[in-house]
């Protein structure tokens, strides 16, 4: 039985690892193009702003501890170009330039997604970068000691932008942020978002709302982004206005796709094609809220999904219920943490959606040291079901979304949730939790 | 319609501030013994710690806010001594002596718990203190001055003593604790337990178990605990040795008493007698988790009982579905949390528990500043389904108890909660939360 995985990150390491456990007997093959695997692509922005640390850090497992220890036939430097799902073989490019083909039984992509580089002049240049694999956190980070980088010009504003933008300043590293649509965060409520967007301003990051760029152009000292009406000078631009799952090699064979051009997957993670298998940042997922096919590319359903497939494979039967689009970030002092749909989401669906938006303490009456907590939670009138909430704070939201992601998948009425027994102790939040004063509220209105 | 309160603390005016909004012409009565209402109990060993507060910080609404602008006939220094169920009425004493009866439409007892005094020589002297009033905090922290107290005995080590026992250490206070039985948190898993007793014990406390008080003696410069093998001076004795809740009122007027003598309620926190609700810590609740009756007095349960009643006495049915038994406390760097069963607790009752116990980090893989978190987690090995979790850490412990405890209220089996979406970025969490990891662990084995 030969196993053969495409991508050696998260899903595709995950799934190897797990194979060799369930079954230790099975080929298993780990195809990976680049020469780092299992590394903590998160990681690098808070890397990149301790110039004293090395990306290598990030490295959770070196490659020889696959090979020796778990028996993994991990090969590196091996570039797939083609499936073949005719002859269950794919074929590829060495490093050495060789080429190479391979048969399967069973065969999972794990390819990821790839940073979306706008199709504009000067997006090429030297400086222009942008961050996916580890050796993009290497090139920046070799950039801005080399060029003794003083300003960064960063596109988007994202959560890769906004963590990136934290790391460039914590480095003393002047920084605009700009994109072209008008609204900071767009999935996010407003009052939300504009604590964040203050955070970032008190941070002397300046941002640029509405502005289409043109190009990029080299100048004598450096790099220009060209924009309608406006011109910013930097040193190095950092491009991230968002990614795109690497699905060619699934759409050349044919195979299923779905939301974004992911790569569509049953619930055992296999494609349209009964032996091909789909996982991480690739895959699509089905969402616990809408039952709907969604694509979220985050670490953990990554990490789940590889081992998913590595049972199914391996003959134990798995099957992910799917996500709930739970994602946290921090930004300088600020964590942003949301679960389920916003406001904008739900209406496009079959929802008839109501909100609370409720200002509330991270600790309790007279407590020292308590900041402000906010929370947007979203409730379905039609239902009475929960199915969103956002937070914003210095403390405690990272953790608090949990609660909310626990009763999405478990289909909860906001009825239902607000009777949760949540934890109180004064250094941790008010006795009412901001989450139960958010659901108090939405229980009024819904 | 006459609403007659009896306990003006989170219970009592949590219901009388609702009973008013929902009814404003409802005649809403409170009879408080003391002359503080509404302040925050579990605040008071912070309070306590920092020498420049004082006691009335705590105070989370005056009297006069409740008088004046919410309208309710609060009568402090209002005794009550007798309920006559027959004449629907309430006797008492007024702190100037003279006497009172009331007429009651609807009756809410809140009248809360209070701390358990062994009954043993001693426990009576000067210096020797319990904690449950503002006055009891007031007491301590004038006694702490006056007398420039460097040596304090806590004896038991519940929560309350050890939050008692940190504030201790903040002020420079050598303390010792001890307790007559030989388990230090006796319904913790043992690992959990033994990195709270060596945070406690690093702090310069110092634990003696299994040490059976005999009695408190008064010595020429202090007080001395004795007890068979062992004699610890000091100049203060602080007891916290548990609660109990106050239900003679209840009892004396023949209503049905529930779990550790509480006053037994329905869902609709009403009690034997269809006139009369209890809520808050006098009164019972179900346990989400066993179906059964249950005794667990914290500050949520109060405050969302006080509503609960105000809303049925007003005519807008509620009914409580139960607690989880969530808590959570700080004693020193460290955080212990937890929800549901432990394994002792399981076994007694129809379980069949299984559980796994793991250690985690607290931040990612590489991520600075990251510490360790040990959880336990509960399955029942018959239904499948998550009954408990505890968690002890330096950080991320607290909230991220909530999403266990919702999983406990939606009944979800460990199969289910190990699917959940949980949030991940690096300075809050591994890709697998310590959560996911112990059930991922536990699904092995149940």
């Amino acid at each position: 039985m030969k196993f053969i995985i495409i991508g050696g990150d998260a899903a595709g390491m995950s799934a190897a690892s797990r194979a060799k456990r369930n079954r230790p007997d099975m080929d298993v093959i780990v195809l990976e193009k680049t020469f780092d695997v299992s590394y903590s692509a998160c990681g690098m922005p808070y890397n990149l702003a301790d110039s004293k640390r090395s990306m290598d850090d990030l490295v959770v497992r070196q490659a020889d501890v696959f090979r020796d220890r778990q028996k993994i036939d991990l090969r590196t430097g091996h570039l797939v170009e083609a499936i073949d799902i005719n002859r269950k073989a794919v074929r590829g490019t060495k490093h050495d330039g060789s080429k190479f083909e391979l048969p399967y039984d069973k065969l999972l992509l794990a390819t990821g997604a790839s940073p979306v580089i706008p199709k504009l002049p000067g997006f090429d240049l030297l400086g222009v970068t942008n961050m996916k694999s580890l050796d993009d956190g290497r090139i920046i980070k070799q950039f801005i000691t080399d060029n003794k980088v003083k300003n960064v010009v960063v596109i988007g504003m994202g959560y890769i932008a906004l963590e990136m933008c934290e790391a460039f300043r914590a480095l003393g590293i002047e920084v605009d942020m700009i994109k072209p649509r008008s609204v900071f965060i767009p999935w996010m409520n407003d009052k939300l978002a504009s604590a964040i967007k203050t955070e970032v301003e008190n941070n002397n990051v300046r941002i640029y709302l509405g502005h289409s760029i043109e190009k990029i152009v080299k100048t004598e000292d450096g790099l220009k982004v060209i924009c309608r009406n406006l011109d910013l000078s930097c040193q190095m631009v950092f491009v991230a206005v968002g990614i795109s799952p690497n699905s060619q090699l699934a759409q050349d064979a044919g195979l299923e796709l779905g939301p974004s051009g992911s790569i569509s997957v049953d619930k055992t993670l296999c494609t349209s094609n009964p032996d091909i298998y789909a996982a991480g940042d690739c895959a699509d997922a089905y969402h616990v809220v809408t039952g709907r096919k969604t694509w979220i590319p985050v670490a953990l359903r990554a990490n789940r999904g590889g081992w998913a497939v590595a049972d199914n494979v391996t003959g134990v039967k798995a099957e992910l219920q799917g996500v709930a689009g739970t994602a946290v970030f921090k930004v300088f002092d600020i964590q942003v943490a949301r679960t389920g749909l916003g406001m904008d989401e739900a209406k496009e669906l079959d929802f008839e959606p109501v909100e609370a938006v409720i200002e509330s303490r991270s600790r309790a009456h007279a407590h020292p040291g308590s900041s402000s907590i906010l929370v947007q939670m979203v409730g379905d009138r039609k239902s009475g079901r929960l199915i969103g909430v956002q937070m914003v704070g210095k403390e405690g939201v990272a953790h608090r979304i949990n609660a909310a992601a626990v009763a999405l998948h478990a289909g909860m009425t906001v009825d239902e949730f607000v009777q949760s027994d949540l934890a109180y102790a004064p250094p941790f939040s008010p006795v009412w939790d901001p989450m139960l004063t958010a659901a108090n509220q939405l229980l009024k209105r819904i």
